[in-house]
């Protein structure tokens, strides 16, 4: 079977590193769900607002599985089967993530056609991630409170505190509110590659159109810059 | 992109009729995700023991899409949009299901090869549909109890009441325990069509080997008779 892209994901995740490892609804992160031209069929979402939530099946840019992963969050060193976990190197490439519906939008594209896209939050997809499907989230069927989450159980509540080199303070106020948020979730949830602890280490960040630069030691980040990047949003 | 078959699913649903239009934690039937000759690797499904619901992504049988598609629970004469639905009639005819782990089986294939093949309860599909994708549930990411369904939010608790047309009681006794329980479920969940509510009307069901006919007459099911059936179960 051959997979056709509905839509295209726009967020500021322009850079790999930073892009949360699951979805999660306390992130504030939004995400549009931009509708590919032959999609763009406003009858297509009747009825979707009377959802709270919704699942994005979405493209992984890997190519080849692999059957035993290291999951970043068991430190690296350890394997665990493909299908025991939610790596992208699966003989499939599907990401499934569900999202808080914020909105429907019939805007305008950039060359004055009709457009057409959903607002979500919660994504853990890269800016321009091709999206395959949007289903209903239907809390009979899709909720399991009580599942025992194996292996990933430790790793539910982990997260990092956030702490700002003190020069660094100026830098806050010229940093729109909803970005220093989305940042500072980012951060929390520990952007670093797995295996990784050294305090001396600094990290660089691209999200939004800023450039964070950032060191962590015993469970707290402390951000050293912020700046203006040139990586910036697609459209 | 272009999806591997990974695995069929193997259970008593060789007839369309009666599959349950979602996956629920209160079903009692089991399914086998049997591993296709490539992907038959143990190591590619260590730690999933560890958990207690798994998500199968699956094919539906359908080649087209529509915009619009009409839910039978909101009894057929109401149009909502695909993407607010889990209808079959998507651009990428992709389902997923919720279901739970029971367990994994090394057992031999019909030709001696060593098989592989996990054992879950739950699903919503028919005996022979393709797998293309099974990932561990994680409840922090995925259950979301108070979600908010939508049109679907009526559905949720809807069920029949299951009778047995007394002349037919003795056919009860010839029927293995968990095939019954599986069509007492699969009847109180009404595979009636949408719109349908007549209650001379006579439906037949094929299941795991058995025909079963009944009459729904408000809300109550009556078993009419319940014979061995033709349409086997494939291996």
């Amino acid at each position: 079977m051959e997979l056709k892209v509905i839509a295209y994901a726009r967020n500021g995740h322009t850079d790999k590193f930073g892009i949360p490892r699951q979805s999660r609804d306390e992130s504030p992160i939004l995400t549009r769900i931009v509708f590919e031209p032959e999609y763009r069929v406003p009858e297509a979402l009747r009825g979707i607002e009377g959802f709270s939530h919704l699942w994005i099946l979405w493209g992984f840019n890997t190519t080849d599985w692999s059957p035993t992963v290291r999951p970043p969050r068991l430190g690296g060193n350890k394997r665990m089967g493909v299908f025991a976990t939610r790596s992208p190197y699966r003989p499939n490439p599907i990401g499934m993530s569900s999202v808080k519906l914020v909105g429907v939008a019939n805007g305008q594209t950039a060359n004055g056609e009709k457009g057409l896209e959903l607002i979500v939050s919660g994504a853990d997809v890269m800016d321009g991630t091709p999206i395959y499907d949007i289903k209903p989230y239907l809390s009979y069927s899709d909720s399991h409170e009580d599942a025992k989450n194996g292996f990933a159980e430790e790793t539910k509540d982990y997260h990092l505190l956030i702490t700002y080199y003190s020069p660094t303070n100026h830098l806050l106020e010229v940093l729109p509110e909803d970005v220093r948020k989305d940042i500072e979730y980012i951060l929390s949830q520990d952007p670093r590659p797995a295996y990784q602890d050294d305090p001396e280490r600094e990290y660089k960040m691209d999200y939004s159109g800023y450039r964070v630069t950032f060191t962590v030691d015993k469970g707290v980040v402390c951000v050293q810059n912020i700046e203006k990047s040139e990586n910036n949003l697609h459209n």
